[in-house]
């Protein structure tokens, strides 16, 4: 599927809906419990896609735009919510992330990219060389795994309530592939 | 987690809500395209819960409360909708699953079950034994396991757009998990 900006943006658009929709107001033991040690509770995803809001997506696009391949991205800190949500309610991360996501997009579209500005390139600290294209259908997969990630989580926490159901939902044997452990969420054990 | 109905009602509640938030008026790049040869798309997944709906949870409910282990379940067809959903519209389907849903949520709460109904049992025609609890948990589960499937259908679509960054996205290497291959919604390749 070649990259398309306004099928991306339509996807991210939606994003803080869909978390509203399946978060909001939900008893704590769906949202508040991680898979285990050193995993993410859905309210600690929600807490790293704002910090993504922030720091990650519209801040490298425009570092692309600015200065292509010279400067890398600053590299992303994936535990920040540790201590950027404290004292916060779920209702108000999902407020904030919703928010962030809106001026964000309105950023983007008031760039006016053209086609010839999805091949420019950057420079990501550990992958190397990639494109504009690639950083802005990214940000829509990212959205995609995070949603993955939540009903994953959130089925973890009826593992042992379905029975012998388990054998037949594949959520229940999904463990986040998480290929460099420190970039899904998952700190390798001590 | 033990099972508590009230909280499985309350999810099985919005998943309607997040579908819709999710898939309505989307571009059919994301609804409409699976994972290859006998996967589904969006599309297949909401006609399988609409199907559920009709012919799955309510009815082994009733079934275990009026027969108990007498008398097994009637097997599900994993592929009904492939004639089912046939001439009909994503939208449609959204609306239809959401009233089945409401109708089906208002008959569970009107037979006021206590808890010394979550022990009775069923039989379920491939698990053998299990009970009511079991049964109302995995319809929850399953709906989690569903949003898993297509939140990883759709980034299957973006699976070369992202560039280096698949790596980062574990959703990406996720392929489903499927135990039974025909119980998930994958069908064993000819």
């Amino acid at each position: 599927m070649e990259h398309n900006l306004q099928h991306t943006i339509t996807l991210l658009a939606r994003t803080p809906a869909v978390l509203n929709a399946l978060l909001c107001d939900l008893p704590e033991e769906w949202t508040m419990r991680n898979e285990g040690e050193q995993t993410w509770s859905a309210f600690d995803v929600v807490g790293h896609l704002i910090h993504g809001e922030r720091t990650d997506w519209m801040p490298r696009v425009h570092r692309i735009l600015e200065c292509g391949e010279s400067r890398a991205f600053d590299p992303f800190d994936r535990w920040a919510q540790e201590t950027e949500s404290q004292g916060k309610s779920l209702p108000q991360l999902l407020d904030e992330f919703s928010d962030l996501r809106r001026q964000n997009l309105n950023q983007l579209r008031a760039l006016n990219l053209r086609s010839e500005d999805f091949s420019k390139r950057g420079r990501h600290p550990a992958l190397g060389v990639v494109t504009l294209s690639e950083l802005l259908a990214t940000w829509a997969a990212h959205d995609l795994t995070h949603l993955h990630q939540i009903s994953r989580v959130m089925a973890h926490q009826y593992r042992a309530t379905v029975g012998p159901w388990a054998a037949f939902l594949g959520v229940m044997k999904c463990a986040g592939h998480s290929a460099p452990p420190a970039a899904t969420g998952t700190r390798p054990k001590p």
